[in-house]
């Protein structure tokens, strides 16, 4: 099933007690489409400026199964770019600066050829945006959109409206508590289904993750990492896991509780490769049989049965 | 293979968003022999004073499973009492007082007929005493105790003597940290491996638990609950599920990663009940069929092949 994601590219600066990273690739779609790439094509639309470097195509290019017909190139604008530092535990972190550059302009437009795309990611970015975004794929069978506090804070009717419209919303803890005012997050994210879409996904960086759907409930704890290096992209690569296995999933209700419960895994296991290292490196050195071994490990690690 | 937990018994008084409970059963003996009783037979060793109620030994009286041989009542003793109030989240909590009663005073004798248990679970005190309740177990096969932040903080020596007598340590994450010194729960828990125990089992509350063994690691999320009505006696009641679990487990080897990983499953579900209500109210309602039907939900829910 055709997979598409739309969200930003960015060239990032990131401290981390472990190190620091200057000026590397980065961005919700990259982490994404390197991490449903390994269960499938994955098609891509976001733009960059004409400072975005070679050494970042490259990396990117490393991931086959990406289609790279709808990265639009604006010579004349400059990447988005972001500089963070997480501080001790790796759970909180503070933006240095954020530069929009293409982000600030109009929305990179969806290559014809894409538009019979079937299952859809909207990364985060303004609420509007992402349903101009939507309306663009008629033949979808599954959407999917994150979003984030600033939109929970400033653009609460254009979320809304959005929210009526995908099959399911990935967002952090905290947003779901922002979103709802409810402290637990088992409730809030139920609450959250009131809102619209069949199933709710909150991630809890390295406490895993809750899913609240119309079926059901499920719980899913972080696969264990000893050593953080860089916890950036992290969940943009959960998001690809699990999306890219839902667009490889059989069956023709990809989004039935069964079906993406054990998808949540598969988003599990590859942001855990993520962060055990900068940037897409983590990724970019993985192969399917080191995915595969590692997804064995976390499904034993949980067998009761 | 016979239980025995040695611990508190308290009068407890207590806040949370969900209501206020005066001058209930706590405790954490109470809490972790009625989780295991649901598991087979669990010996009682606590003091309590005189001015310890009728009801709540009525309370206690409910698990059949419980023997409380080993209760020791003090008549010109004050049974130990503590106040405490939950905040939003039920994340963070305050103590309102502490009355320590019969904790200032010798620890309960060990009735003789008890000291050939072989299943020991030593719930936090001091961990010299801990080490004394210990060697009265010549005969024990497992050993597991918990610990704190105040005698990490002030007992650091007794503390280290005890990790080398004992087959497992349970404590929370923040006492782990502190420990260690490594904000990693993962690396904190492997770390605390080299201090004597053949596994440690980290608790994050809502977020589940993390097991560090010497043959691997295992993560699990809570059993996901709604409505928390009062977090109190939670560690207590996964401590006992998981002892009373490993007691009743098959095999002459209850301390291999792979059942220690199952009983992870059976803590989690018994704690998941006794957050449901106050004081031992959600524990005390609960029939057999009604914890395995949870632990089959339990266990569907993180089944990945």
């Amino acid at each position: 099933m055709s997979l598409i994601v739309t969200g930003t590219i960015g060239i990032d600066s990131i401290y981390t007690p472990q190190g620091h990273a200057e000026g590397v690739l980065g961005g919700s779609c990259t982490y994404f489409a390197a991490a449903a790439s390994f269960y499938g094509p994955v098609r891509l639309v976001a733009a960059v400026g004409g400072d975005w470097p070679d050494s970042h195509r490259a990396v990117l290019e490393r991931f086959a199964n990406v289609d790279r017909t709808g990265l639009e190139v604006r010579p004349a604008s400059k990447t988005f770019a972001w500089g963070g530092k997480y501080l001790g535990g790796m759970n909180s972190r503070e933006t240095l600066y954020t530069e929009l550059g293409v982000l600030a302009e109009p929305p990179p437009k969806v290559p014809d050829r894409f538009k019979d795309s079937r299952t859809v990611f909207l990364a985060n970015t303004h609420p509007a945006v992402q349903l101009e975004l939507l309306e663009q794929f008629p033949g979808r069978t599954l959407a999917v959109a994150d979003t984030m506090d600033l939109w929970i804070k400033t653009a609460r009717e254009p979320l809304g409206a959005l929210l009526k419209k995908v099959d399911g919303l990935v967002l952090n803890f905290d947003e779901a508590e922002l979103l709802t005012g409810r402290a637990n997050t088992v409730s809030a994210a139920r609450r959250l289904l009131d809102l619209g879409p069949r199933f709710v996904v909150v991630k809890k960086g390295e406490h895993g993750c809750i899913m609240a759907h119309r079926d059901g409930l499920a719980a899913m704890p972080a696969y264990p990492v000893e050593e953080v290096v860089d916890p950036t992209g992290a969940g943009d690569s959960f998001a690809g896991g699990l999306m890219g296995h839902l667009a490889a999933a059989a069956g023709n209700d990809i989004g039935s509780f069964e079906t993406v419960r054990r998808a949540l895994a598969h988003g599990t296991v590859a942001a855990s490769f993520t962060i055990e290292a900068f940037s897409l490196d983590g990724l970019a050195r993985l192969t399917r049989e080191e995915l595969d071994a590692r997804f064995r490990t976390f499904a034993e690690m949980m067998r009761l049965r």
